[in-house]
């Protein structure tokens, strides 16, 4: 299992007219959640991308329980349970102090320059490998 | 069953690095889509929020299947096809010309001012009757 | 002198809490009215790029009198007042009916793959040619 | 003169596919920022609006002399010069190590709920007087 966390503090623009977060930024942070973890795994996602490989999303998910509000200080819990092969399954928990505000995931495979399916990366196997 | 169609021009700003709109971004689409949904069915959703009542997401989902790009033309297609009861399933389709770039659907329910959930406004109740 | 006006209906993400439209998602209204307007000289942005030519922001400012609000059925106009040279300058104005809801402008010039500053592509320089 | 710097991680979904950040996203650093600046003051903006009294933008400004990456570490350099009256300017410098990438400033003044402009709360008034 690989965990990860990511400290997030809500932006004004982040907000909507019901006074909450917008429901599609939750994805941007989950977004900046999974780049955090790639660093904790040593294997920056810029890296990634400059041997040419691509980490699209293929699937995005998320269920809202609590609102978010401006000015909160958020926690992002990044998971991968499952060793990651052709398909990468990444699950996220959105937490306030002790409320968990929402749950989600996305699923992800690499893709090449020309957006053909490709193997992950060695350095991705390599420190995928240390945790599975 | 409720249909409706949205047309939406992709904008620059929409797009990332990877050269493609950046996935976090259909959720705004398909928030464009409800909104002319409703606008079909009679009752604008400043109408309803007007009368007190809101309807924020409770679950977000997306699959991608090719990428969209600047400046694409595309529909978004929203489908209700069980009737609305205390939650609402709505259901996206994103295309370019004949090709089907995305699938979605969006759950909902009615709360009021407070935050406690609360029974839909009768004038949403009224324009689904027509539908179901 | 070139003009063009793009219309806008204002999206619920791009309100904020204070109930208005976010102040820095005007300058995503400037870009669309821009790719419009480019339309209209009949030298869409898509094809100035396909051909290796890019024109970033340099300068961006707005001033904002009136708020807009969700569901607003805005128009952006577009001019050019100046012949474009090295730098481009075009101003913007957003208006709601017989409002004037905002103004602004932004500064351009063109670079090429490697961002060094290049001439305007030819096309672009025709085109402006049966304005001024 | 009040100065103040927030550090900032450009995220993915700021890119655009011109492969920098879109010009429109320093808007919200500027934003961060200056929620920032008033935490250092002691004056968190969330307290501000809980008083009733918001400070929207009057004018934003932008100069971009050099892009913005993904994964950047950015500084916002944020200074009040002048004393602010009914008026606030506050300016902006985003820098990456050592070099300034954008300056820029916003114009400000405190309304109400009703949206009539109104003088500043107590507490900013003071936390200023401690300045200049």
């Amino acid at each position: 299992m690989i965990t990860s966390v990511l400290d997030v503090r809500v932006r004004y623009a982040e907000t909507d007219q019901m006074g909450f977060v917008y429901h599609g930024n939750y994805f941007t942070w989950f977004e900046a959640a999974r780049i955090q973890m790639l660093d904790d795994m040593g294997i920056p996602y810029k890296t990634i991308e400059a041997e040419g490989a691509f980490l699209p999303v293929l699937t995005a998910h998320a269920d809202y329980r609590m609102p978010a509000t401006f000015d909160d200080r958020l926690k992002i819990h990044t998971t991968i349970t499952e060793k990651p092969r052709l398909r990468i399954r990444i699950d996220y928990r959105v937490t306030r102090a002790d409320e968990e505000l929402a749950t989600g995931y996305t699923l992800h495979a690499f893709i090449d320059n020309e957006g053909r399916p490709t193997r992950p990366p060695k350095a991705f196997t390599v420190a995928v490998g240390r945790y599975f």
